[in-house]
């Protein structure tokens, strides 16, 4: 016969920690504590599998399993604690929780007291001498059941809860501000009123049998787990109906029952710094949720901890001794006793443990363990001191840090109180992580004139770079998460918001409108690149600091990983910082930026604008020596690691200029006449840039684009070999779909290379490759590969074509399908697996069927995005790319796939 | 052994008509006629095999191979013809010409007369009693030996031929105009200095030896298979080069012997009506080329050909029986022979033949036959009369009509002697077949003004459906073949091209500039819609004619036929029509066509321009009874099939005003500013609007669109039902890409359905559907079709993001592609089946993996192109949906595609 119903208590447990699934992992870890001998207040918990009986066959069969399985194990409860449900002289309470295998918002809570009745509470009055505690204990219970079980809590905010209307009343009635100041006899007076509101509202009683009350707290535990916010909260996070929820009923013990009672929780380690070093709080006469309500000042648990706690707070120590003694100073018996189950837990679960505790009439109880939350800091140091104090492994330590989190370390990040009195103005896309604080200015190139500045557009173009790379930070109206501002941003290691739609920009007067407010050239604000939030006026920062843990993690991490981390990085200086950050290589060098600064863009334009193929070749002319200096540059940042160059990749009407005087001015320049260069200009124009002229449709259109760019590289590699650095070009094709288009551009690039090589009479070696980014390269894989020595997944284009979503204008409907759960994660943030994952995986296996040695790596936003790097080493990628300050995470998210993978 | 050498004549031969692959086309044919008793001079044919080992490993390999074969051959060609190859008295020459498997331009075509020399030709002359012609010949050979074999023949059209060059001098030494006044001298004279020519321009004499001529020819034929033009050709048609061409070898007969000799061409059927009738043309002591070459007046083969043609050129009956009379009264024995001959090809070939014959000396030789090219009309009428003459089989007679030829039935087309004297003025894509002509108009609104109009634009949109359909045709500058003006003019059957790019268009001075020509309104031009060609002023048209043949083939489609044919159709009208043209429902009715009419747009845009759901709600209702009566409408047409009703698509940008004083009328109407509605308008600008904020994600931003449609759909469904009409709605979502997004459409759909069923107290059948266009549907196709009743494949879009082309656009480059080879077909006429069909067929098989009896057609232009409607076929869809006017071709490929995938 099935066990439906597991009981623990007094050191013994039918069930344990490894039996989440059935137990949910609240229930699983209170049978656990008792198996290891830390005291837990007996009970016992109701197993998933009859919510999804509950749920498929309803109440009746669902309660039928358990009946006696229930009635057995609460006779357990009344054994060990010598108590008996609806007793008046020695009353059994209950808490009833539910417990999920994962943490799972929207679902019932708690219900604490159950077991209170008109009797009964007389016999709690009795038994702790505290007639008060024991009354407000029990209109505590009759409300909070009526809430949750009976239905009775309004469901929207705006609605009058029946019973603080109740409340409300009786302070008015025997004029008293605070809760606490009720009489006994005004709270018996307010539970006679609650049980009449139930009636009134349910058409019943209130129950008074305590079973009835502990069968009615069970079915609401299971009916919760089909709510429409539970419903929605497992889609969003892929958790099927079929796991269910487990019920923990569990024995009271009370804090406030005096002062030889408290309530407390903590951290086995401290959660902020990872220091080994106990950290929690408690109050002496106080329910656990006193201690986070925060209307009495909680006290330290440690000696220490309270007296440095006094330091900042400058309170003397006279004052702490007598007001904020330590429990170790308060309790010491209790102290000692709960030093000794806290390291036992955090060895038992080789973590750092997050508990709460109760102490009842100086006996010391444990209600909770779990993992604690902590700070990508403390992340670090924790995994890397439980490593060195042996009580992890390697690929442990490494597992145990989230790769998202080393963000935290590598950017600026608010000051925390600083923050509390900032003003929120707006909200955008967390674009790129950091903070920042600095002075406004509309226009890219007056950045400069302030030492602090931030840059506030509608949206950026590739002529606002420079001014991008002076101001602190970048805010932008329009634009995702892969807008301009966003990707150059990421790569800077800049602070961006893009897309806070609500900002009103207005070049013209210069000026900002948010929340109201109008905000000058000059006027000062914040920004939050990684929550998205803007704030008005200056808020303080703090540095980034690179501690010796990370370099520990990161060093275990590369010994850990199959695959390799690339950078995606157009300068000199972003290589540099990339190879500090770890990079081997380059995935990803855009050209197209190159073509941006003072004479360069005068050729570009030239070259674009010029009718005839000679107009082309003598502007590109020009641009070959900027080109070959970046490239020597680049390659030597990265001498002895591959650079992948993409060739000019954007529709050429990005580099026209837009603005009249601009456009006379290159008249001018032409010997053209106005007219002649806005009809040019307009020439170019498309309905759906994203899909129009430009990757490898502007060489097969222009192949002296394609020899320029084939020349600039390989001569520059030569020149660096002919000075001893050992320079690895590789050149890759972008937006390829058919093979043929690829076939025309290496034929044209290996032509020029071999007219470089006799020129020069030199050789170097070099491969040629493409882009995987439209989505017929991907399905027709296996005949580009015939061409193509390596592949590189442009994961941002490929998403939108795959989705047809323009990451320019998913705006509109993008944050829609995230509210509402169309979609659970922004697609150009995560990859998706179902889709685009499906496309990637086909191109790879179907590459390697006619190549099986064909390098493929990935070079999209998504190299840097720890789920998305999981899903490239699952498919058997070489390599991830990614922003420079994202090779950190991507090194780490990489060694954590290979190690999940195979252990 | 290998065979590498056959040889016919007398009516043996080694080959037959199955043996194309191995004999080439022209080769395998010759063997046939000699097998069944057909005379043709002997000869040989050396295989195709030959070719590649020739390619693979040189003429010295190949030729070694052939040898005595081909020495064998030639012996068996002197036997029978009693000549010797290279004799004085009795000299053998010989024809060399090459003969692929299919016929393919680029190839070495043919070298006569080979065999010739100083010495052969004294017997030419001697034998056949005329020198002059003995010399005429000899110089032809050299001329054409040395241009072809000896690759003196200029390689520009600019350079000067030497040959040419020598004739030249000639006639102004001996001062004549023509050839043909050449003395016997003369032609000596040429032969020496020709023979110089080639001394001095290839450094070595002519060859006299025939056998050193012979194996030049061959081994030129053979190079001329992996000559550049060769190559491209294969590229283009995905021929491969192993297939190798094959060489034919054949003794010389001469129809330029004297009175006694005559040469022709003729058809067993009228290639123009497909009338049952001899027609052919031939000329008395000549040699094949001058039939075509036009110096003199070919005469008619048969008598009442002779008369007929006599009458239509004002020919008296003395005249022409005097100077034209026909082939039945010139040489009667001949003509009998020629008649007994081409019906027994007809009969072995079961198909109309285009034959070539040759008389020498009173006797007859055939020298070619093949299947003969034809018209539409006269394809449709041979295959139904070769049916009911018994010759054929019904399923034969349908696959002997191209789908595409039925085009010509259907529309308009140019008058041919009309079209001579036209003058081209510019071209673009062939975007709607047919011919029209009148007067132009650069505004829709204006086509009214005008009996004959052709609306001229840069390109259309949505507001100018009105005026479209009242022109006689439209032309825009812009926009590809699945541009609006393509794809709505294709719905209505109107002649269009589109995207003329070379055109200036000007609104403002209502001009447009063709090849130099200022063209106003009111001026004629006409258009070729089946050509892209633009003409200046009037050319005549002809009407189009539907025959009895045409029901017969249709008839026999629909019995042969395993998918239907339904049609892409927005309005009642055009159901009618496409029902007329055999249509069993609609696949694709787009509702946005339906909001552009007077009061309908204006609360289109009070919608759109909305700023409450109120507001959007108020305005829907007012469309909703339009909606509902265009359902009504359409429904009744289609009673009895299915209508797919495809919800709102467009991005909503396409419905507002972009002209000012438009603007200004809607902001005075909704009580706004206009800066409010320009800024309302500017708020729905996209950069990429293709993939921007249009199909379903309308509907899941604004529910209240797809309720109000589904609700307008079911209504009309309800009130035909009523009346006892069987209408059948299939709702449709476009722009899926997640099931999460279908899913949030069907419920929408779903619960006002069963709103409107509950009003009405009524209920009707109804099916939920999806488009699959965008690649992520596709590839995650089972999950989508849990929620889906039906798949139609929208593979314009889907070409679109598959491929990354913006049909809009890719008039940039997509020529450029074309020209070059790298693609095929323009993608977005014929199916891409490496790339978009493998989605198709993907989400096919994953659709039906979920669904097995999944309802799948395709609604994209590609459903009435035969190419694909194949492919559809071959994939498994259920049917095919295309505009009106394509779905007897539609019909057509289908049940071919049936017939060549199952027999």
């Amino acid at each position: 016969m099935t066990k439906y119903v597991y009981t623990f208590g007094n050191g013994q447990a039918e069930g344990r920690a490894e039996m989440k699934n059935l137990l949910g992992g609240k229930g699983a870890n209170l049978a656990e504590m008792n198996l290891i001998g830390v005291p837990v207040p007996p009970g016992f918990t109701i197993t998933t599998d009859v919510c999804t009986e509950f749920t498929a066959n309803g109440k009746k069969a669902a309660f039928a399993l358990i009946e006696k399985e229930v009635q057995a194990a609460v006779a357990y409860i009344e054994n060990i604690t010598g108590t008996k449900f609806g007793s008046k002289e020695n009353p059994c309470l209950v808490s009833v929780r539910s417990g999920a295998r994962a943490s799972m918002p929207g679902m019932m809570d708690t219900i604490l007291n159950l077991g209170l009745n008109d009797l009964a509470v007389e016999g709690i009055a009795l038994k702790s001498g505290n007639p008060r505690f024991a009354w407000d204990s029990y209109r505590r219970f009759v409300q909070m059941y009526g809430d949750v079980v009976l239905g009775m809590k309004p469901h929207s905010k705006t609605d009058i809860d029946p019973f603080e209307e109740i409340i409300e009343h009786m302070k008015e009635e025997v004029d008293i501000k605070e809760d606490t100041d009720f009489t006994v006899e005004n709270l018996k007076t307010l539970v006679l009123r609650f049980k009449a509101a139930v009636l009134k509202v349910t058409g019943k009683d209130f129950p008074v049998d305590p079973w009835e009350q502990l069968w009615g707290a069970v079915a609401a535990v299971f009916e919760s787990w089909m709510n429409d916010r539970a419903i929605y909260y497992r889609r969003l996070n892929n958790i099927p109906v079929e796991w269910g929820t487990a019920v923990n009923v569990q024995a009271m013990v009370f804090g406030n029952m005096g002062g030889n009672s408290a309530t407390g929780v903590g951290f086995t380690r401290d959660a902020s710094t990872g220091e080994n070093m106990f950290i929690g709080e408690y109050l002496i006469n106080a329910q656990g949720e006193d201690v986070v309500a925060g209307i009495r000042t909680p006290q330290q648990i440690t000696k220490i901890g309270s007296m440095r706690w006094a330091e900042l707070q400058n309170v003397t120590e006279e004052e702490r001794s007598s007001k904020f003694p330590s429990l170790e100073e308060t309790m010491p018996t209790a102290y000692n006793q709960l030093m000794e189950i806290q390291e036992k837990l955090e060895g038992h679960y080789k973590d750092m443990q997050d508990i709460e505790f109760t102490i009842q009439d100086g006996k010391l109880w444990l209600l909770q363990t779990r993992n604690g939350k902590r700070t990508g800091a403390a992340m670090l140091k924790i995994a890397v001191d439980l490593l060195s104090e042996g009580k992890i492994d390697e690929k442990t330590a490494m597992l145990r840090v989230e790769p998202n989190k080393l963000d935290e370390l590598l950017h600026p990040v608010f000051d925390v109180n600083a923050l509390k009195t900032a003003m929120l103005i707006g909200k955008g896309l967390p674009a790129s992580p950091g903070a920042a604080t600095g002075q406004i200015v509309f226009f890219a190139d007056e950045a400069k004139n302030y030492e602090n500045s931030i840059l506030v557009r509608i949206e950026t173009s590739p002529e606002d770079l420079e001014g991008m790379n002076i101001a602190r930070g970048i805010l932008t109206a329009r634009g995702g998460m892969t807008s301009h501002a966003a990707v150059v941003a990421r790569g800077m290691g800049k602070c961006c918001v893009s897309g806070a739609g609500a900002l009103r920009i207005n070049y013209k007067t210069r000026t900002m409108e948010a929340s109201g407010k109008v905000y000058n050239e000059g006027d000062w604000i914040s920004l939050n690149g990684s929550t998205g939030e803007v704030f008005d006026g200056k808020v303080k920062t703090q540095e980034a600091t690179i501690s010796e843990d990370f370099a520990k993690v990161m060093e275990l991490a590369d010994k850990y990983t199959r695959m390799s981390v690339r950078t995606n990085a157009d300068t000199p200086n972003d290589a540099v910082k990339a190879r500090q950050f770890g990079a081997k290589g380059i995935g990803l060098c855009r050209t197209e930026h190159m073509f941006f600064e003072g004479a360069r863009i005068k050729a570009m334009r030239e070259m674009i604008l010029a009718s005839s193929i000679e107009g082309r070749k003598a502007a590109l002319a020009k641009l070959l020596p900027y080109q070959r200096a970046d490239f020597e540059g680049i390659f030597e940042a990265m001498a002895g690691y591959g650079v992948t160059v993409r060739l000019l990749d954007p529709p050429l009407h990005e580099f026209v200029p837009h603005e009249l005087a601009m456009q006379k001015e290159l008249a001018d320049e032409m010997g053209l006449t106005l007219d002649q260069i806005k009809s040019k200009i307009s020439d170019l124009e498309e309905f759906n840039p994203m899909l129009g002229h430009r990757g490898c449709r502007l060489g097969i259109t222009y192949p002296e684009i394609t020899e320029m760019q084939a020349r600039a590289i390989i001569e520059a590699a030569l020149n660096l070999k002919a000075k001893g650095v050992d320079a690895r070009p590789e050149i890759m094709v972008p937006l390829v779909g058919t093979v043929s288009e690829l076939k025309n551009q290496t034929d044209v690039i290996h032509a020029t290379i071999q007219t470089v090589f006799a020129e020069r009479n030199a050789k170097i070696d070099y491969l040629v490759g493409t882009m995987i980014e439209v989505p017929r390269a991907a399905l027709t894989a296996e005949t580009i590969a015939k061409e193509a020595d390596f592949f590189s997944f442009g994961t941002n284009d490929l998403t939108q074509m795959t989705m047809g979503f323009s990451r320019d204008d998913a705006g509109k409907f993008l944050p829609d399908y995230l509210d509402r759960g169309i979609l659970k994660n922004d697609p150009f943030q995560i990859l998706d697996q179902q889709g685009v994952g499906l496309l990637v995986e086909m191109a790879a296996i179907k590459g390697r069927s006619t190549k099986p040695g064909l390098k493929i790596g990935i070079c999209g936003e998504h190299g840097g995005e720890p789920s998305s790097v999981e899903f490239c080493d699952k498919v058997g990628l070489d390599y991830v790319s990614c922003s420079p300050f994202r090779v950190p995470i991507a090194r780490l998210a990489a060694a954590q796939a290979n190690v999940k993978k195979n252990g």
